[in-house]
């Protein structure tokens, strides 16, 4: 079996699931994201937000270069959702989510299939060794189950 | 790039996604499953027995056997969640789920990691050769993802 062929099905689920979180955010209105997906829960705002930080992070663990939108860390991963939080509008959120979607196509795109196989930028070379599985690849894996828990959160914002 | 590693990178994501749903159960009351997870919306209990009707169909499309709860299959999958749905009660799900988790890793572990990356049952041995990623691992990355997408919602009854 070769490396594309399991990149590719990595790959496949990553964009299929952003595409599943492009047609949510199709479906709901600015006012719908404003609202919380359960009572006293996160809201879609806050929720968007924290998808596109992750997303970010995503670009200096896997080498990449540096975060599109490091404003996002503080109020949409390092804290919780609160209301006076300096969270952007949802029409600046979803502009930055289409932008980021875009440039990580590209920079992932980057990679030969073979790269998706070296390790990333939180793992040492000597950790590496014995764990092989903490390649960059692993990261996109992780990261698309986190967009799905949330894709199931914000898909009762409907 | 060895067959095992991506095996191994595969199943750690399904293994720890339902981890990830044993502890969100062990954290909520009966009562609380029977609740839905937000107005209107799916009860916990629905969700449950969706989960484990959708993981028994990973047995017959992995050619690994039969259904181990096929009366799960008209009430949590084929139909929405209605109030009238014999679904059944909590403590019977409970263990449902705790046995087809342990069923299922007996089943899978049956595989060479070759095995994985042959064709499920649902493909055609002649669309097979054109689209080698519908194996049988690709089943279980795209469960692992509908698995996250509601854990995400049953993290919304506590």
């Amino acid at each position: 079996m070769t490396n594309e062929l399991f990149v590719k099905m990595t790959l496949d689920r990553w964009n299929a699931s952003l595409r599943s979180c492009d047609s949510i955010l199709a479906r709901l209105s600015d006012n719908e994201l404003h609202q919380a997906v359960a009572p006293g829960k996160n809201r879609g705002i806050y929720l968007l937000g924290h998808l596109i930080a992750v997303h970010d992070d995503m670009i200096v663990l896997l080498d990449l270069g540096e975060k599109i939108y490091p404003e996002l860390f503080e109020p949409c991963l390092k804290m919780p959702d609160r209301a006076d939080a300096k969270i952007p509008d949802a029409d600046v959120l979803r502009n930055a989510w289409i932008h980021q979607c875009a440039a990580l196509d590209i920079l992932f795109n980057k990679f030969t299939a073979e790269q998706w196989f070296e390790k990333h930028s939180a793992v040492t070379a000597e950790d590496f060794l014995n764990e092989p599985h903490r390649n960059k690849l692993n990261i996109v894996i992780t990261r698309t189950s986190h967009l799905q828990y949330h894709l199931g959160q914000l898909r009762l914002l409907k």
